[in-house]
């Protein structure tokens, strides 16, 4: 599917929607919504990093076979990114791909995971190793899902709306300083604004550069380093990217002169995400960083800013990262 | 990659024509040709019906990983069918997809299986169910590698050829009959002539119709039953074909009054291919092929012929097919 077909709505969740579908739902929005999705052929995953794996894939292609699903289904995803990232490489190779769409059900895949059309699994300890880039048909957003998310999720999902402002976006940057957690999570009118623009900010760097060769990379800030403490401390994905992004806005002062490490790292900090891990098991982390898909022979592309709301990939050798990770 | 970027090119295989390349070689073919690669990074699958598993892309990506594969590698497959298949698959899926292309070593994938980025492996009893549709870069002949060909795989390529002759091309048609298999493996020259022939109508079909929307699916001539006796009988590729073609051309006399079913057979025998099979387990293969993935909702896409050279598909349901099956 081409991303300029995609289609995004903002509606209520109602199977009625969906024809010849097979939903993929995560066991916790299951367990809190079965009565909307009472005699629909499901498939349950649990929608934590581990599951993120062949083993699942296997699994679930099984299912779909017991529910004969054929070239006329579709799959749609109904969680986190966990179960968009799963459903969307599952679509993507069964029968040589059939359709998909996400219902996304936390705020990190209604801004970030859901958008973009990259999918798939993990390969040991080599995260998204596994999958292609192929973009869903539609994404049907339902605020009310957002009832139930519990706060690690929402800081987790305002982790990447963060980094969006970093590398993107200086008034949405502006406007997070000004206001907290609190503030938006009891503001449903100005959080729907705040995720539209998060999702037009993530939309137009993606359709410029879909197979990323160029600036999608930057939607890597804070993911290189994070990815790797995501692994070895097996910490929340927006923790980790926090700390990823603390990190490469140190590095980018020392770089770029950037002028506001500290100031970064308040943002963070606001929004009740940590700014350093302590017991950071570094050469673990280093080891897990050279395996990184965005490696160049050995070196590995990272994202760092200029200004606020301006990226700038630079390629780095292991060597400058383990020092900048000694003073980090 | 897009199919009309595919750079096809009949040259001697030299491992010095290929940058960052790991190459995915069949297992007898790197014995015979051990001296041609050495030196190489190269990773050895068996080239049999039963390699094609996500067990066996799970064991490529782990060696991928050791020979520390990334995205500026190419993979690069030598050997048959089976081998273009899964390296189709692992290049479409590791890190989200990198560069490939083949060298097809047998006859089948020179005319037939490296041509049309179909990939993929089977899932148990079912046929090429997980795989994508994605372009090599290049496929590269070189028509040495026929010399150590098994007379077997001879017979199976020219099934294809005949397949190809039977849904597009009555001069061919006429050209097969007039000779034998001794009259092409003897003529290089012809041959060489004959395998370019068919690469043009398979790529022909397949540039309209990438994605098997329409005239693609004329290709599956012979393939649909062909597909559920492989599966069940564990016989070649090539037989298997051969006698689905014959039942094809059987139902296309009963549905389309096609008046040259015998003639189409008595072509097939020529070539040293099966037109029946006796010890037909004709309820497993019923049950197999209700399984395609051809199959809408419980109506099966059958490939049948209106003359020779020109092919027509027609919808099922699985009591004519078992009635057909019953007479043949």
């Amino acid at each position: 599917m081409n991303i300029k077909n995609l289609s995004i709505n903002f509606i209520g969740f109602s199977k009625s929607n969906y024809d010849n579908a097979i939903f993929i739902v995560d066991a916790t929005v299951f367990d809190l919504y079965a009565a909307r999705l009472q005699g629909c052929k499901c498939v349950i995953v649990q929608g934590k990093e581990r599951s993120k794996s062949l083993a699942t894939v296997k699994k679930i292609i099984a299912e779909l076979i017991t529910f004969k699903a054929d070239r006329k289904s579709t799959l749609v995803a109904v969680g986190g990114g966990v179960v968009t990232d799963i459903t969307g490489y599952v679509a993507s190779v069964y029968m040589r791909g059939i359709t998909f769409g996400f219902v996304p059900t936390t705020l990190l895949a209604m801004v970030d995971a859901a958008i973009g059309g990259k999918n798939g699994v993990n390969f040991g300890l080599h995260k998204n190793f596994i999958g292609t880039i192929n973009q869903p048909s539609f994404i049907n957003i339902d605020m009310s899902f957002l009832k139930t998310l519990p706060l690690q999720e929402w800081k987790n999902g305002f982790a990447e709306i963060i980094k969006h402002a970093c590398i993107k976006d200086e008034k949405l940057y502006n406007l997070l300083k000004k206001h907290d957690l609190t503030y938006f999570t009891n503001n449903p009118q100005v959080l729907l604004k705040i995720i539209k623009k998060n999702i037009n900010i993530k939309l137009g760097v993606v359709k410029k550069d879909v197979l990323e060769n160029g600036e999608r990379k930057h939607l890597n800030f804070g993911h290189t380093l994070g990815h790797a403490i995501e692994t070895v401390h097996k910490i929340s994905h927006g923790k980790a990217v926090a700390i990823g992004m603390c990190f490469a806005a140190e590095l980018s002062a020392q770089i770029f002169q950037f002028d506001s490490p500290l100031e970064v790292k308040e943002l963070i900090h606001n929004y009740e995400l940590p700014t350093r891990f302590n017991s950071l098991n570094k050469e673990k982390v280093l080891n897990i960083l050279m395996m990184d898909k965005k490696k160049e022979n050995e070196l590995i592309h990272f994202v760092l800013l200029t200004n606020i709301g301006k990226a700038e990939t630079q390629l780095l050798d292991k060597k400058q990262i383990e020092i900048a990770l000694h003073k980090f």
